[in-house]
C-alpha cells in the first residue's frame, strides 16, 4: 500500500521529460503491446531459478542462460528454452532480467565476450536484479545506452521463500517512463516495485536499507543480551523494547533471542533466513559506496567487521540474527 | 495496553510470597490505607519539578529538598513544604521519591551524613527514580534493607514535557508485593508503569533500551546520509525503509533528517528533544554495566564514543538525532 | 635509563612540601633506619608469590595473608610468617605492598572488617600493586590518610617471568616525598620503579599504557593479516614496517604472526605471555575510567571489546597477541 | 640497511626463472647499458614535480607530461622537456615513471584514449609510484603485459620534503628480474627501495603500513589525551609509553600531543607533515582492499571513519596527528 502511495506523483514527471524522450518512449510502446513475447532470463541460480518459473507461470515465454549447465539443465526440464549464451539470450528477447551474485559477474554478462551487448537489439529493456555496487550499475548503464537499449536496476529483498511465492520487493532505478514496462514484468515476481530514482538509487536504497538492517539487528541482540545479563526476563525485554524508543523490526518482527518468538529463525537453531555470509556481502558494498562518497558510517562499517568476522567463525549459513549467539557466548576458563 | 497486560502474571507470584512476606506486606497496606499522608520528594530540577507538582496535584501533600536553595524557593512558593535534609524529609514522610542526576547523588542523597537513612522510618517505601547504575541501586536497596525499609529503582523514559504532562513511563525493579504501592503514586506522574523484577532491573530495562535507541539512531543516520549521497530522495528513502526490514522508531517516529518529518527535532534545529549529553551519560551507564558482566557490546560502546565526541563538537545541548548532521557535514578544502 | 633522569625534578618540589609535611617526613625516615623490620605482603597469587618471596630474598622479615589458606600454606613452607588477616599483618609490619585481583578485594583488604586500617600504625606505608579503577585508589588513599599513614598505588608491568626474575617495572603514584621509601623496597621485585604524580597516576600510567598496547596489537594483527592475505611475505612485511612508520612493540618486539620471530608467545602457539582475559580486565579499567572523565577513546573502546569477544570464543587464556589468531580464521561454506 | 638485508635471498629465484625469462632480461640489460637515454615521467604534482627534478639532477633526460598545461609549463622552465599526452611520452621514453592521485587517474594515463599503451615500445619499463588499489595494479599490469612490456608498482612513502630531498622510501611490486633496472632510477629519488614480491604487493605493503600507522597514532592520541586527564604529565607519559610496551613510532617519532617534541607538526600546529585527507584516502584503500579479500580488520575500518570525520570537522588539510585534538576538546555546556 504505502509502496503504492508513494508513486503517485511520477505522472508529472513523465510528462516534463515526453519530447525529450519521444522516441525510447514510441519503443516502450511497443513492447508493451507485445507482452507475451519472449522474455530473456539470465541467472538461474537459488533466487533467479524461482524468479524465472514465476514468469513462466504468468505466461511469458522464457528464454534462459547461466553459466552452469545443471542450472539449465533443470530449467530446460522444467519446459523453457535455455540459450547458450547472454548474447544469445539478447538475439531471441528484448526484454532481458539478469540474477547474478556480484559484481564482476554482471559485468562479465552485459560486457563481456559473449555478453548481452554483442546483440542487444535497439530498444531492448534489460532489468538486473542482482545487489551489486550502484557505481557498477551506472557504468553498465552507460554502455547499454549507448547501444539504443534501456537498463534499469531492480534488486530485490526477501529470500528464497519470496522468491518462490512470488512475493519479493523490488527497488527499481532508472528512467522513470520506463517503469511501467518494468512493473509488468517484475510484479510477475514480485508484491512490491517500488521506484527509487536514477540509475543506481534501486541498489542505493537496498543498500541502506540492510545497512541499517544489520546496524539494528546487532543493537537488538546487544540490547538483550545485556538486559538479560542485568536479570531482566527476555520476554518482558522485547515487551519493553517494543512499546518504547528502542523499537525496531530486529526487535518486533524476527526477534534474535530464542523464546522470545516464534516462526523465525532464533526459534530454529538459525536455520533459514538471511544468511550471515550475504549481510556480510551486503555491508561490503555499503563500505565500499560509502568510502568512494567519503561518507563516514562508523556503525555500518562496524556492523560489516562484525559480521565479517562472524563468517569465519562458523557461522556463514546462518541466519543473521544469530549475531545474539556470537555476542552472549560466555567466558570459560 | 501493552504495558498492562504485561502484568497480569502477577497476582500469583504474589500469593506464593505471601507467608514469607507477610510483615512486609502488612506495612504495605497501612501505608496504602493512609494513601494521602506526606510524600517526600527529593530532587527538583528539570525533571524533579514538575513530578512532584504532579503529586501535588493528585492531592498528594508533598514535603521536598533539593540541594539548591533556589530550586527548593521555587517549589516552596508554590505552595509545597521544603526541609533542610534529605534526613529531615525522612522523618516526616514514609514513602519518598528521589529523582538526581548521577550515582554519587544518589549515593549521597541516601547514605550520607544527613541522608535519608540517617532518619528513615522502619517500612518506609523509597523509589529512586534517577538513571543511575543498577549496581548501585542494588547497594542502596542492600543498606535501605537493614533499616527496615524497601527500596525500588524506577527510572524514567520521555523527557521533561512528559515530566509535565505526566505521561512518563517508569521501569520499575524491587520486590513485586511492594510493585501496587509503587504504582500508586508513579501513576500520578506516568502513564505507563512497568514491573520489571528484583532491584536494578528498571534500570536495565531503560539502559538497555536507550542504548538500542542510540545505535538505531546512528544507524539511521548513517543510512539515510549515504542514500541522499547516492541520489535517494529523503522522503522517499525514509518511506522505503519503514516499509522494509531497516524500519525502527528513529526512522519512522523521529526521522533525523530536517524535512522528511514535522514536529520532532531534526523539524527544529535539534531544539528540545533528548539531549546529547544526557544520551551520552545513558550510554556511559550501559559501558559500565557490560564491563562490569563482561558482556560484549561493540556497536553500544561505538555508539557511546560518538555521542561523547558530539558533546566535545559543540552538540552537547542539541537533541540526539543531531548525530545526523554531525555525519553529513562535507569536506571543505 | 629513561627512568633514572626522568626523576631528576624532584629535589625542589620536596624542599617545597618540606615544612607541611615535617612530621610525616620524619616518620617516613625512621622506617629507612629501621629497613630490615618486617614487610607485610598481603595477596599470594601468580604475582604476589614471588614477589613476596623475592624481598624475602633481599633479606626483608615478610609477615604475610592470603585469603586462600593453600596460598599461605605454600608461602609459610618457604620459610615466611603467615597472619590470619590483613588486620593482623597491619599491627606487624608497618610497611605493607598488596597485589589483589580487582578493586573490590583492594577496597575490601584496607576497608573491610578486618582490613589493614583496623590495626594500621600511624607513619605506616601501605603500597598497592593491584592494577585497579584510579578513582579506587584515591578513595583508598584518602581512608588510609585518615589513619596517619601513607598510601601509593604502583601497579607493575610484567607477567609471572617478570616477578620471579625480579624484574618488573612499577609505576607509583603518591606524595613525592615517600618515594624513595616506597623504592627501596620496589627495586628487590623490580628494575624500573618510576614516579608518575600524585596518588591514582601510577595506575593511570599503566591503563593508558596497556590500552595503546592493545591497539597496537591489534593494528599489527589486523596489518600483517592484510598483508598476508595480499601476497605479501609475514617476515618481510613485518621488516618493511620496522623501518617504517607503522613500526611497534608489538610488530618489532613480540610480532603476533608464527614464524616471524622466536621466543614470543606466537612462536609457542600463544601459551605464556600476558593473557588475553587480563588484557581484557585492562581495557575494561581503561573503559570505565575513560567514561568517568568524558575522555573519548574509540579505538580503546573496540579494543575492549574484541577482546572480550575473544574471551567468549575460548581465548581467555591464550597470550594477548593470539589476536592474530582470532583475525585471520578463514570462511569455510 | 634492514631494506639492503632483506633483499639478498632474491639471486637464487632470478637463475630460477633465467631461461623462462631470457628474452626480457636480454631487454632490461639494453635498457641498463643505455641508462642515460630519456626517462619518461607523468604526474608533475605536489611529489612527481620534485621527484621528476631529481631524475634530471642525476643526468637523465626527462620527458614529462601532466594534464594541467601549468604544471607542465613550470616543468619545461626548469629545462626539461614536456609532450602532449601519456602516449607521446611512451613514444620517446622506454622507461617511464607514474605519479598519480588516485586509481581512475592511472587507469587513464595507461589505457585511456591518449594512453601510455596506445604507442608502447615493446620492453619498456612503467613504473608507477602512486598509491592505488592493488587489484588496480594488477589490471593495468596485465594490460601491459600484453603490450610486450614490464609494468611495476612502487609506491612511495614519505611526504613532500623526502621527494624533494631525495630520500623517499619505494615499495616494489612486480617481477623480480626488473628490480634492479627499476631501482637504477628508484634510488635516484629515495634512499630506500625495497623489493616486496609480485605486482601489487608494493601497494599492499604501503597500505599495511600506512593503517597500522593510523591505528597506532589514533591509540596514542586516545591515551595521552586518557592520561592527561588523569593528571598525568604528557611528556612524563611520553617516556613511559617509549620504555614500554605502548611504544610505537607515533609515540617515539612524531609525538601528537603538542609540547612533548620538537620538529614535529604537532609543534606547529599541526602544519606540514601528511594531510588527514590523504590518511583518509589510504584508509578507503585499506578498507576497499580488506572487503574484497574479506579480511576483518576493525580498528583499520574506525580508524577510517574517524579520519573520514575529521576531514567533515575542518581538519583535512591538518597533519594526521591532528586527531589528538580532534579528540581532546572540551564538552562545553
Amino acid at each position: 500500500m504505502a509502496a503504492v502511495l508513494m508513486l503517485r506523483g511520477s505522472a508529472r514527471l513523465l510528462y516534463k521529460h515526453r519530447k525529450v524522450r519521444a522516441a525510447s518512449i514510441a519503443m516502450v510502446c511497443s513492447r508493451a503491446m507485445a507482452s507475451k513475447t519472449p522474455v530473456g532470463f539470465i541467472g538461474l541460480g537459488n533466487m533467479g531459478n524461482p524468479m524465472a518459473k514465476n514468469l513462466v507461470k504468468h505466461g511469458y515465454p522464457v528464454v534462459a542462460y547461466d553459466v552452469f549447465p545443471e542450472a539449465c539443465k533443470e530449467f530446460q526440464d522444467s519446459g523453457a528454452q535455455v540459450m547458450d549464451s547472454p548474447a544469445d539470450v539478447a538475439e531471441r528477447a528484448d526484454r532481458i532480467i539478469t540474477m547474478l551474485p556480484s559484481s564482476p559477474n554482471a559485468v562479465e554478462v552485459y560486457t563481456g565476450a559473449n555478453g548481452i551487448l554483442k546483440k542487444v537489439k535497439k530498444g531492448s529493456l534489460l532489468i538486473d536484479s542482482s545487489t551489486i555496487d550502484p557505481a557498477v550499475s551506472k557504468e553498465i548503464a552507460k554502455a547499454v545506452e549507448k547501444m539504443g537499449a534501456v537498463f534499469m536496476d531492480a534488486p530485490v529483498s526477501g529470500g528464497v521463500g519470496a522468491a518462490r511465492a512470488g512475493n519479493l520487493t523490488f527497488m527499481v532505478g532508472g528512467v522513470e517512463q520506463e517503469f511501467d514496462a518494468a512493473k509488468e514484468l517484475l510484479t510477475c515476481m514480485g508484491s512490491n516495485v517500488i521506484y527509487c530514482g536514477e540509475v543506481g538509487t534501486g541498489q542505493a536504497a537496498k543498500i541502506c536499507n540492510n545497512m541499517l538492517l544489520a546496524i539494528s539487528m546487532i543493537g537488538t541482540a546487544e540490547a538483550m543480551n545485556l538486559g538479560i545479563r542485568l536479570g531482566l526476563d527476555p520476554k518482558l525485554l522485547a515487551k519493553i523494547l517494543n512499546m518504547s524508543s528502542g523499537r525496531c523490526w530486529s526487535s518486533d518482527t524476527y526477534n534474535p533471542v530464542p523464546g522470545v518468538m516464534e516462526g523465525v529463525p532464533s526459534a530454529n537453531n538459525y536455520q533459514g533466513g538471511f544468511g550471515t555470509t550475504l549481510m556480510a556481502k551486503d555491508l561490503g558494498l555499503a563500505q565500499i559506496t560509502a568510502t568512494n562518497t567519503k561518507t563516514p558510517v562508523p556503525l555500518g562499517s562496524l556492523a560489516h567487521q562484525i559480521y565479517r568476522m562472524m563468517c569465519a567463525k562458523g557461522y556463514a549459513l546462518k541466519d543473521f540474527s544469530a549475531v545474539f549467539q556470537f555476542l552472549r557466548e560466555e567466558e570459560n576458563l
